[in-house]
């Protein structure tokens, strides 16, 4: 049976979930969600599909899941791919998935978000400046991590790697360049390479050229 | 064997996996660490310690274990409490571990820190009134979902409790009053009236006070 992931394009969150489905074969279809219209904080979507107002969420015949992480750790467990080879990997992919929602991917997606769908005059200088000081630690932290090895853990991709990369293929400005990350670049480049890989825009609907 | 916790009183990511440990009755003892004068961020603890520079950090025996969600999980897997009663209890828990690490916690422990821990003169207002929309938006999402509940996951407590509740019961003024919120402030008592609750600078070693 067909998977559907409530998702919309600019969504880094929906983007994990998306690229999970797609390098694992998995049958699959998105829902586009208008976000920039305000469905996620809608009524019907918090009442109906999630109530905390966000995507993704991922529905598999009955079963309806919300959280990135959680569907990524669902496919893993259900079908198998991504989900670490050992307990200790396992725990080793939480713990990335974790801090990714902590320090990376959710700041990212702030910053974003300020930088590029908001309007120039109402852009927070200094909230968007606060924010990529914090990224600027993150992005430290990722690269160090990475600098001997091919992937976030263990010596094949996990969900680790689904969850950290989730911002950071998108063409908005946000303050990270590759070029200044060179262990980053590189891992970066091992998931452009994995058969099936595709760019945000590409698997998921509503690019910002569709919005209007 | 004495399980250690690397923490400090004023850290709510501590305070998940110090009340998680202290509320199953477990052996353990804080190894507290001193972040105000940059303990986290020095070479040796980034090496030695953890290379993402943050607290909590848990030693059961020959395992070490960071990131208060991975350790919570641990200690349910391994001795049993908080982790759900079925399959379906344990997603859920998870999903509200992530959704905590996303929208409150890290959120919420940003606010606290620019508010109570920086020289008045440093503290950025523009930051501060932006984190704390975020914050009033993700008090307003648990609020609705404890409006007919005791407990954020099934009808007992949980690492989705343990996890939620990390920076909520802190003197420090961060944007969050108990009387806005029913549903939160009765499930705050909920917890407090838990055998062996403690507040967090009951349970962790270095309170605002001691510091100089």
């Amino acid at each position: 049976m067909t998977m559907k992931l409530y998702c919309f394009g600019e969504s880094g969150h929906s983007y994990k979930a998306a690229l999970a489905l797609e390098l694992a074969g998995h049958d699959w279809q998105p829902v586009k969600v208008d976000f920039f219209n305000g469905e996620t904080r809608s009524d019907p979507y918090r009442q109906d599909v999630n109530e905390m107002g966000e995507c993704p969420v991922l529905e598999d015949g009955d079963i309806r899941l919300s959280q990135s992480g959680v569907i990524q750790q669902y496919l893993s467990e259900t079908y198998g791919h991504y989900g670490g080879r050992s307990k200790e990997e396992e725990r080793d992919v939480l713990r990335w998935i974790l801090w990714d929602n902590h320090k990376l991917s959710s700041v990212a997606g702030m910053t974003r978000f300020l930088m590029n769908f908001l309007p120039r005059e109402k852009q927070p200088a200094e909230v968007i400046g606060f924010l990529q000081g914090r990224l600027k630690s993150a992005y430290g932290i990722l690269d160090a991590h990475l600098a001997n090895r091919d992937w976030i853990v263990g010596d094949a991709p996990t969900n680790a790697d689904l969850t950290c990369c989730g911002y950071l293929f998108y063409p908005e400005p946000f303050g990270f360049a590759r070029s200044d990350w060179p262990a980053i670049d590189r891992w970066l480049a091992n998931l452009e390479a994995l058969p099936r890989w595709k760019s945000p825009y590409d698997l998921m609907p509503g690019s910002p050229a569709d919005r209007t």
